[in-house]
């Protein structure tokens, strides 16, 4: 079939050309970073056709990509991307979030160093997502009022709408065929971090994105059984122990356990290492570097 | 051109006849609830052909619904809803949210008047992100340990945890030609929340997503300039009064304040009733219902 006779079909030829070339190329974009099944197969869940389209094939293809190649983003990216993040719900418009994008070697490197994970250094772009009160501080002044509204609900607020924008950077990153992971560990160094991105008071590295391409396909994971994620009506652990044995199940029967255990003080040996005990071992015993968070907050202006 | 001429370009026919369905599917369901200019337009920025593909289209094109026809959701979409969600990244795996699907009548009124927003009542579907650490708290005790990881740090893992998983729901939704809104003020009772929800210790209601065909279409709201929201390298207040003035003059002069200026204890006449003087006079005094919120979710099980 050609393209002339594709544009027949829908109407005006050249919108039709460029919604064709736009086709092919996220058809071979959500591809590109497939190994293996996307959710829906992976649960054994076939998608029902009619409600599955290719955004929803694309969110229940998501993997974190932890290795990249050095090849840089084209140019108008990071833009594409941030309209994208700037797009997704925010509580009353107050938009309390801010975003930091670090290209700079050096910079990568000692966030890399700070937020304990090397290859932060390797993606070519690393987004930093922060929580940001400072900047309703500076308009309540300008307007000649104090911000009195800065207890712990701000803090919620600025925290969900950077995770909002984050998420939505995530997917058109990952629509156009990068491959992005979230680095929760930009918490453990709040304060030096700050320092490094030169925050000012009220704002907070809350999550890191490394975002590049995808230097080796890599697979979805299994999630907890969904009976025991959504609930219906009300709250219930009714199917909480039998999801939890079918899940242990699937994780130790996967092997994304074998040779990385989680540390433990006083570990038990388990019948069946899969997620309970991984996790279980994980909250057994808290953070090193992230006991001391609160004070730390409070000392760059945040109140809870 | 047939639908057997499109399968020819692609090879496989059964395959691409679905794959035609679904893309036929898909475009009408963007196009569904969008009235006017979607964000690249609005900003007067437009997109880059080569970047922007249709899942990009669907994150600018996004708007918040607040009135719902009253059809009932296709039997499936909640599921599919949440297998979405699911596939949100999670710190460590750990997978510190849940969901609730409130569907009855009654429990969504009551929902409606404790969230002070009347049209959750109004939604086919109401989905409330809680929060949760009850679920590993249970995992730990099963298999031995006790939950020592449960500070701020935990409370921002699950609270991130549950707005990722809120987002890409969000974006599965709105994908199928569904509309939804965030409805934070969920967490104006906290207590009473919990209580209709049956929420155990260590979790809550973090923000609640009405889900529906929309009644009327709505329009994309404008967003603080890029250069305000978007840093490079390091934090900078530098563009910060220029991006204020032009988000100001945009946002008076599109209508959006008239007749729902809010409300202030000392208000100033401002010379431009912009987006700086709502956002400042909200900020400017404490929300009546959330000024106890640490109180509460302390009694609720959470530590800070």
């Amino acid at each position: 079939m050609s393209e002339a006779a594709f544009s027949g079909r829908f109407g005006a030829t050249t919108a039709t050309s460029t919604f064709f070339r736009r086709l092919t190329q996220f058809m071979s974009d959500v591809t590109e970073t497939a190994a293996g099944p996307d959710r829906f197969e992976l649960e054994g869940r076939p998608a029902p056709e009619a409600l599955v389209n290719d955004v929803i094939r694309l969110l229940a293809g998501h993997r974190s990509i932890r290795s990249y190649k050095p090849d840089p983003l084209p140019e108008g990216v990071l833009e594409v991307i941030v309209t994208a993040a700037q797009s997704a719900s925010t509580s009353s418009n107050l938009q309390t979030y801010s975003i930091v994008a670090v290209q700079d070697p050096e910079r990568k490197r000692l966030l890399a160093e700070l937020s304990d994970n090397a290859f932060v250094a390797d993606a070519p772009l690393f987004l930093v997502f922060c929580a940001d009160l400072h900047r309703l501080e500076v308009v309540a002044r300008r307007q000649g009022y104090e911000l009195a509204e800065r207890g712990l609900d701000m803090f919620i607020q600025a925290v969900v709408d950077a995770a909002l924008a984050a998420q939505n950077a995530a997917i058109a990153a990952e629509s156009l065929g990068l491959g992005i992971c979230y680095i929760g560990g930009i918490r453990n160094e709040v304060a030096k971090v700050a320092e490094v991105l030169q925050l000012p008071p009220r704002t907070f590295a809350l999550v890191g994105m490394t975002v590049g391409y995808p230097a080796r396909p890599s697979r979805v994971r299994h999630r907890l059984p969904m009976d025991v994620v959504l609930h219906h009506e009300t709250y219930s652990d009714e199917g909480l122990e039998d999801g939890l044995r079918r899940y242990d199940e699937l994780t130790a029967a996967s092997g994304i356990y074998a040779g990385r255990r989680a540390a433990s003080d006083d570990a038990k040996e388990p019948k069946l290492y899969g997620w309970c005990e991984h996790s279980a071992r994980r909250v057994a015993r808290r953070h090193p570097k992230r006991q001391d968070l609160r004070r730390q907050l409070e000392q760059l202006g945040w109140e809870f």
